[in-house]
């Protein structure tokens, strides 16, 4: 089953959205009044990655035999949302799957992953997990997952079931084209709505912590500088004033 | 959000159905290969209860504030997918909603729950909580749910999404129009396509059961009676032959 | 170790919160601002109690034989903090226990719960287990607890530490003096310093859920008394003001 | 796969025992140096049940369609251990069955209890679930299982492997012919080594409480008499010999 | 306690598994009726590594004192069964300890997986935790495990019961003699007479996919080629009479 | 809120207590009957480290936004109960946090870690999350936690509460000043009164254990040298003496 057409976020905030970690997102994001957005389960399987991308939705539902291998008829097509989707894949994409953090499932191995890179995918967060990892990992495409296992997709207790729908990854509302901004703390969803407003706010906030950091570096008491107080942020000012036009 | 037309299950099927248990069904329909029915996680609020009806569907996704409450336009009139398919239901009718097994959200309450009995609703199973159950138990609606809590439908984690949809309650796929079948050993959502078959061969199967039942009672050898065997499957047919006439 | 001299919950306040259920209480909180109200794991140990009091609290620690089992000397009097509290109970008392939901200790035996009962406490909310559980129901005191166990209060790996400090019960900041509200959906704290508030607001809620049941009973359509509209709530008040009157 | 012959607990010491509560058998346990007898999970299926008996073992095991269900033939004949189990029950036996907490297999039924009551079976223990329950409640034999479930005992992850050996359940060691004391508190195992040494401590355990509970009710103060203080000790010993005497 | 002596995989067997993954392992199994067969907890101690070797089994049991820590007399001999069955470790064995997952129990250390190492082990999956775990991990033997801890193996909750017996590791049942196939996606337990078909059926899956994975990279078509259909088989199986000519 | 003034542990303990693994310490403990040392839940951030220090306390407790955000005004101050406590880190200092495991916590971050590092912190044990890993992991401080998150300290479940006071952290008691012990096993507490004792001890076990890892690199027989018997005891007191003496 494949869900309404969408938008994908706006490729130039996802550009700017490159230097801001998933920390500071989810901050401003609850300061916006959206308090569910950092993904629950799935860590980065190789630390040091980071992506940030348009999310591309996938929904597995529970295995069914009269639904999903070929006992009935009138879902049969939907056995393959998971190949399905993988043809829909642009560049920059971020493949985003609910599967219920099942310790079952290995929604996605070596042979999709590999295609998924080869048609441009930027990234995967899954709320389950994955098989043929040595593989996986050498083709070096960003993934958050739950786990490994040796199960293939529908071999336990899940199968694809949709994409480009609404789905819930992790305790997270994830809706086609928000924009997903995933690092070593973890996965966290932006309302495509809300992300031009987090970017200028956060490129700030990720410009002050650099001065911040210097001054604790420097001696500085952490709470002179971290947050900063109405003094120390007019210091910094005056010091982004002096090097930015640098 | 609503999901597509749905036909009710059969209501001769139903009626029929009304003396199989959950365990009977859910063996029956392990043997014609649909394995996954037994609804993990929500018990009887009441022992002793039992309730056989089509499946009316809600599912509840992650709270996010720009979509749910009113921040958003888009999505505005899905919070109210709660209301919306209590007005939906028919006499019969058993409530499945997919909650994720949250421990925080409280789906129903007296109000709600009232309003369903009044509508003719007849039971309800929920992979999630209810609230106000002094008042909910007194109105005596069949509840299978995973627990109490004070907090309301959208004060937390979840809130109401869509209905008339596929969902997944307790790991068990749950299309709307399937047959609920729920005891105190718990819920099972018996396919629609396969409950006619399922009636029949659960009826030759209780009957049985009567039988050897009887003769454990009398002093027979287990394993002479349960399962039947070639031999006391004669001697039942016999036997049965002159009950049915009687 | 006794923490600082604390102010009971008034009287009065507990006695008008006699007739809001936690549901309602932990709403009204909710809107009020304040959002972790409802313990998290205890549930009512029999169906139907239902308690309002002003917080007594105990916290356990991990048990540690050089701390608690008099290897050493600096902490042995803490070792009868759980004797010690049940000396300062009060009439009207609700004791409220830290136990991090222990599954090994059994913070409250019968011996403990009887002598709780003649000194006048209201009732107890544990975040572990009891024991002599049978014994216990028959002495009839309301307790919301996480399950029974054979072990006794040190047995295992917990053991009493603290009364009268601040506690974490179930995911819930609880100071001693706030005002306790336990019935079938669980228990709830109320902030001493909110509770008035709380009362007067919750009253009305209470008043209108009445008049809304009454319509719903007669056939209204849900949406239009629940949650009251403009012009259902001037209908309410109407009514009210003959009701009241009456 | 039949274990090795054992010795039933003695019939003396079980009748002894009778009096006992199962929170008194874990503390005099502890207190002899045994630390683990409180079996972890199951809970009494119904409130107000008390057993004490010798144990009879059974032991599931993962499903494993080669050995199991006759695609090989090496172990075929242990599919039907929990049927052979059950023509070995003798009066006053209790059954403790290893079933690794499952959430899906149902160990036992309607039919399975019918027989092991009609040959005297006086309770189980199960580190599972059971299935038919509206049925085996109104059968009455007294049991402590983790839940129910509509599936029955080899439909999903585990099958009957052997029994009369030893096995671990809910975290204990038990061994065929221990002594099982089971109550609303849960389910304590009884070292059948160590069951003559606890019936004699704890019955002047079970002997002192009474006194000491009397005392409370008159008023006391609870340290002076629970536990006993030399004093009170001295006290009782005089009650003692005043009651035992009449 | 040592099982029956049994026999150990076929060395053959064992060197052809040796290209397999786990993931194929799995999946053929599935295809081969053999459902449980991917040990569920234990991960790999380290990336990157690999093994397949015959089973050897280890069993551990609930820790109770007065039969293992030598109160007791009867079973004190198996306070040694870790000991024991190191002493029967052959060149290629691959340990599977039954561990029940616990979080305390730290099955193995330094010395124990050295001593393994020494008499030629080849690699450890352990349903539970090991210790030393830095000097293991300069031993270098491939471990499979659910974490670590400082504990010792008979500390806490567990102690060393029996080896050569039938055993049940993360929700799979293991003989002795069985084959392990285990790598980062976990470890598979391949009974020994499936063994021989699996490798039959595996080869001739790695070598096609090895062609799809060409074409994929080709920039082929996932569904042309995952799996592959009539024509790709076709064209799979001229390419591989060219290649494995070569 | 601050607790009382500690004593630091002994500089001269600790550093002899460097060579000693956690695995040693907590079964050195054990022997001397303080059962509960280990630390459960939180792992090394990164293989390889090693601390060893004072315990510096900080107690979290469950957010209440009438004491946490400046509603109330009573609390307030103990808002900066995490700033406050970093004010006071001494050289050599561990930071040990009682964050009940809370998923969604990130107790620190980047500027906090890079503070702490700054005034000479040695180490960090938190039951609980941090954030900014990436960050954190450059700064090269050893940390033991329980995963990662985007959030920060005080935005979702949980808030800083009080410092210098006795904590429950992932199961154990810790009071300040005690001494920590973490490697890659994961985290020990030392009792300070116990500390001395225990080091003394545990250099012997070090030093034999070196001895008996040698012998099995040489061929001997596990249960000869581990571990030590009387006669191998003797046998590494003799090379203990000639290698001392080198």
């Amino acid at each position: 089953m494949r869900g309404d057409a969408f938008t994908r976020a706006d490729s130039d905030v996802i550009r700017r959205m490159g230097r801001i970690s998933s920390a500071t997102a989810c901050a401003k994001l609850h300061g916006m009044g959206i308090s569910r957005t950092a993904v629950q389960g799935p860590t980065a399987l190789d630390v040091g990655n980071r992506v940030v991308g348009s999310a591309l939705t996938l929904q597995f539902m529970p295995q069914r035999e009269d639904v999903a291998s070929g006992l009935g008829q009138e879902y049969v097509e939907r056995h393959t949302a998971l190949w399905a989707v993988l043809e829909t894949v642009q560049p920059g994409d971020v493949l985003v799957i609910q599967a219920y953090g099942s310790r079952f499932t290995g929604c996605l191995g070596d042979m999709l992953v590999r295609y998924f890179k080869r048609r441009g995918g930027a990234g995967i967060v899954v709320d389950g997990r994955i098989r043929d990892v040595q593989r996986v990992r050498e083709l070096g495409v960003p993934i958050w997952c739950t786990g490994t296992t040796p199960h293939y997709a529908s071999q336990t207790d899940l199968f694809p079931w949709a994409y480009d729908v609404p789905i819930a990854a992790g305790g997270v509302l994830c809706l086609p084209g928000d924009v997903v901004v995933a690092d070593d703390d973890g996965a966290v969803i932006v309302p495509s709505s809300k992300a031009l407003d987090l970017v200028v706010d956060a490129e700030d906030h990720e410009n002050w912590e650099e001065f911040s950091r210097m001054r604790i570096e420097q001696g500085a008491r952490l709470s002179d500088y971290y947050p900063l107080s109405p003094n120390s942020r007019a210091e910094y000012e005056a010091w982004r004033a002096v090097n930015r036009s640098a």
